[in-house]
């Protein structure tokens, strides 16, 4: 139990981050609603800095810093908002970041990385080659390795998310839905709900291409992923050992989606709610329509994780 | 001035359609105030019921029907938008609704006005033929005519937008900008401003290919729109001629921008701000960016029209 984050470092976490970040707002949605027969809160984190919740992880992660590391700098790998996230929190300190990034990122991920000042070091698009550029930056600079998921700081920072939608929506959740890629979000989330929301069962939603965390979760046994299929591009990446841990012991389930059913679910909150979502926001709305018996006539709040997406490439 | 709408009708109609729509966000963005060197409040009506601000002003129609009027239903033209909102206020009302569209309507918004079980009548896309298939529909069932924006019940219910976005503004706005097309939001805008924000100068803004409103303002005549190429589909129509007659007593200037340039501002809208906009809806701020010098530094109001696009069908 110890090796978990307790209910005082995510008030802390809170109350550290909640300067520097947006209090996002929840959106209802009475069309999307009705599609679905349960009652939708949309926790909107694509108006979060940066595009993305992982505004939340990065801020408190440097604000977590020691004096002493801040002059060396961070660095990190991410498939984007991660990386964004860490640059512009890097940026606002003060304090240098070296960004790692797969060379397939979406254009605007890379260019708006480059615009907070970061130092951009591209890298083939496994998790291997990720792991080891970083590895190769941090000796050559001595920068404190900010890992996108992998840490409780950014655990602790993401849950503020769920934390505020458990706060800001007046009645009681039944579910919490959220992407689950590296865990970041999901165990941050299961977290929240089990301080600040007894009974609100947490339920992690991923592509079918990329199904690591279902697998890991129901084998009981951390999987690697290996070569995953999906457009969601942020859910690519394996489950991170510390969000597993936390995962095993508070998340309720995890659901699957197809990429034609999150591409489907995309559309329907472009076209209903007037917002720009990212495919990897779009597989919870999915993973829910696809089990929609399990969820009918319940309140669900649902994490729009980002909405950073290229316009010249999508998927409709 | 007695032909005007006065403060108190405004007031009255606010309180009137105020239960049935979305009192819609204001949102602003750090980016844009940015690049545009001006503090950009903006009024998401593409967040208010059927997607856009012509839900208030149908509404206001509707409720303003007599009895008697309310037996044989309603008939309108419009290219989208104002068919969504008369269809959807008459549902609500339990009225019938007869909607003459043009052709080249957007699929969605064809879709929107049958899914409110309105009576959907295609006419060819131009303003002639609009008018007379309306005529020829009131002709045969009776129905009560709802112009789109010559009509000041319409002016009325659009000027709450105007009307809302001053009251929800801290700061003083030096400039309110809505898109102008047959005239309803701009009139409805500077009428509200008149009366509830004295200094604050209402301006419109229109395509450079579609700049009757234009040509009308500045020669002091009102000049019909024949031909119009622009993409901004909600701007085609001809300014009315009760909306004249408010803009040329209230207005304080109209602004035009190329489709090149409302396009770039689109994309600026749904990258920075992370939701979706109509074309229409971003002639505001590209006029803004073309004369540029003319806000830097002021408190400038733009009424973002609507969110109702054709995911499948994006300029960029």
């Amino acid at each position: 139990m110890s090796n978990i984050p307790d209910r005082e470092s995510i008030i802390a976490a809170h109350e550290r981050v909640a300067p520097f970040i947006h209090r996002t707002p929840v959106y209802t949605c009475e069309s999307l609603n009705k599609i679905t027969g349960a009652n939708l809160f949309f926790k909107c984190e694509n108006f979060q800095k940066v595009g993305a919740f992982k505004a939340r992880g990065g801020m408190n992660a440097i604000l977590s810093l020691s004096s002493e590391e801040r002059k060396s700098g961070v660095a990190t790998h991410s498939s984007g908002n991660h990386a964004q996230a860490v640059a512009l929190a890097a940026k606002e300190n003060g304090v240098k970041a070296y960004i790692v990034m797969p060379s397939n990122s979406a254009t605007v991920k890379k260019a708006a990385v480059l615009g907070y000042g970061a130092e951009l070091i591209e890298c083939e698009p496994t998790l291997q080659a990720r792991e080891e550029t970083l590895q190769t930056v941090v000796e050559k600079t001595g920068a404190t390795l900010v890992h996108p998921y992998d840490d409780h700081r950014i655990v602790e920072g993401q849950s503020t998310a769920a934390k505020e939608l458990i706060e800001d929506v007046n009645e009681k959740l039944d579910f919490i839905l959220t992407p689950v890629g590296g865990g970041g979000m999901l165990s941050g989330a299961s977290l929240a709900a089990h301080y600040f929301s007894t009974g609100t069962k947490v339920i992690g939603c991923e592509p079918s291409g990329a199904d690591d965390a279902y697998r890991s979760f129901k084998s009981k046994k951390l999987v690697p992923q290996i070569n995953p299929q999906t457009i969601a591009d942020g859910l690519r990446t394996s489950l991170g050992k510390k969000p597993f841990e936390i995962i095993m012991r508070h998340t309720e389930d995890i659901l699957l989606a197809d990429d034609a059913e999150t591409i489907a679910a995309m559309q329907m909150i472009w076209e209903r709610m007037k917002i720009v979502v990212e495919s990897s926001s779009s597989v919870p709305l999915a993973a829910l329509i696809r089990n929609k018996d399990q969820f009918a006539g319940k309140n669900v709040g649902i994490v729009i994780s980002g909405g950073n997406v290229d316009l010249k490439e999508l998927p409709f």
